[in-house]
């Protein structure tokens, strides 16, 4: 089969692999029908992550099922399925709870940018949909693999109620999502911090209702001028840098939570502003298993796009254009069709 | 009158204080019934705060309203209350928010240890006994102005529920009144943490199913030995130091939450550790005043006893060895009667 190989920052080449096979009596392999690029791809893309031998890249997609191990029992071949970005069991005491993130047997499985993909861990990673989604729907449902669903786990994070007054930092493929969760869960005022055009137009598509264009201290300041000078009630961090926290915490209002989901490069926690103004942090990766058949139902009722982040759709073969489109932004988000 | 004045690191002394009187038409007078001495005021008692001259000590109190400014209106001289260990207005939206803790017209007002005290924003500040409490109330109606009501800031915090395993970093008397807090919420297994055999009694008596004496490292392997190898659902983070902070975070569950009120001294937040198991952290200053009809009615009812944390009983001149015996943990907390 054609799949994508990182070989060295701003080096990913599609090439031919071995077709997957069942290896464990719980995989399941499927045919990818889309795949796409993570702005956490580009950190070994940029060289930021190492990379130290070619491997096989991408951890969002979905597929269609073509053949299960012996004890997979609860999706079939033909079935279409999404998964998260990482598998897990869904039956530890962690994945019960709701955080699969901390699944007794994680396990990571990238390379779907690709034909076909293996799939540990299956009836604890894959959720199928009731019957074959109409064409228009893969997008949308795509992102619930990762994107989509860490942006809702953004916004559970920071425990967003109706009527509440929500800032998103960053305005990537996960903060225009959590802009979309917070709409979703009843936000009454959006706040999305942004200077580009495009990102502006679609985060006020997914329910944004003002945007800020300042960063860091006149950001927090203008988010603090919408506020009536108390700041916002939930705060969703999608960036994952020290200024970037930094604006999160001082966006949000005492007592407020800012949620945070961009894996954290340099960031050094504020604990005596916290403390002082009794702000809030809590996040890491989304538990996908546990939000998975809610979003996926969400996205079948039609009740919401999150497909509209992928402005770049390319065949896999071109995927290495994709990268170099997403790391220029001249991209928000690439799809990727085998 | 005869009131406490710290003079220097290890100087508390009784003398005599001019009588406090109005000065804002907001300002209630109390003779005070009874005061006591926190872990807080121990910080420029040992030094780490710097005293630059002398000044009035104490914050924790209740007592007897014996004159009001000309716009007070829900306190009456005669009224027994309680008052936070810093005044708001209990209008602003932050009080609203039930944030007390970032008041728009916070004011702090040391020098409770003594025979009277001004209270400013009486409304915003005080809560009344519905009559005069019988005697052997006082202690416990004293803990809500602080310690108890942080204990709780704790819980609250850390989104304790019913049903959930909570653990309890920190046996001084705020950490005591955490598990109180904890059992009161509902939790059905509390583990104290804690190495004094009369601390560990009262941490019994208030709920706690479980003690470990075990510290950092060990201390969380300890709890994670109690609750096959998962974690608390919830943690009290009591203390304030870098490592009782660590040990709470590495106390918790994936995707669980750690409540602080030690107010932090060199706490580096360990931020890659939050993020890949998802354990949120939140805390401040207890917002006193919306806790403080709650927990009042609680005491009256005879549902709470916190004031068994009092295991010095001292008159208000003994006032400079109730500091020695906190400061040497001969005592757990020290009450002074005027």
């Amino acid at each position: 089969m054609r799949g994508a190989v990182i070989h060295a920052p701003f080096d990913v080449r599609v090439e031919d692999r071995p077709d997957p096979v069942v290896v464990e009596p719980t995989d399941a392999i499927l045919r990818v029908t889309a795949a796409c690029i993570c702005g956490s791809d580009l950190w070994p893309y940029r060289g930021i992550n190492e990379v130290s031998e070619p491997r096989p890249i991408g951890h969002e997609y979905c597929g269609i099922v073509v053949e299960v191990g012996s004890e997979v029992t609860t999706v079939q071949p033909g079935d279409f399925v999404v998964g998260g970005f990482f598998a897990s069991d869904n039956t530890c005491p962690n994945c019960r709870a709701g955080f699969h993130n901390a699944c007794d047997h994680i396990e990571s499985y990238d390379g779907c940018q690709a034909e076909f993909l293996r799939v540990p861990l299956a009836d604890g990673t894959l959720v199928a949909t009731p019957e074959q989604p109409a064409a228009d729907l893969i997008p949308s449902l795509l992102t619930l693999s990762d994107v989509m669903a860490t942006g809702w786990h953004a916004a559970t994070m920071a425990n967003v109620q109706p009527g509440m007054t929500v800032a998103v930092v960053g305005d990537g493929a996960v903060g225009l999502c959590g802009v979309l969760a917070a709409k979703q869960k009843g936000a009454a005022r959006i706040i999305a911090m942004s200077r580009h055009p495009q990102r502006q137009a679609l985060a006020r598509e997914f329910g944004a209702t003002d945007i800020i264009e300042e960063r860091d201290e006149a950001g927090v300041e203008a988010v603090k001028r919408l506020t009536d000078g108390i700041g916002a009630d939930a705060v969703l961090e999608c960036v994952g840098t020290g200024p970037s926290m930094l604006q999160a915490i001082g966006s949000c209002r005492a007592g407020g939570m800012v949620g945070f989901v961009g894996v954290p490069h340099g960031v050094e926690l504020p604990i005596r502003q916290m403390f002082t103004r009794n702000v809030g942090v809590r996040g890491g990766m989304a538990p996908v298993r546990a939000y998975l058949p809610q979003l996926m139902d969400l996205v079948l009722a039609g009740d919401i796009q999150p497909g509209k982040v992928f402005d770049h759709l390319l065949p896999l073969e071109q995927a290495a254009e994709g990268y170099a489109a997403m790391d220029e932004r001249r991209a928000i988000k690439v799809l990727l069709t085998p």
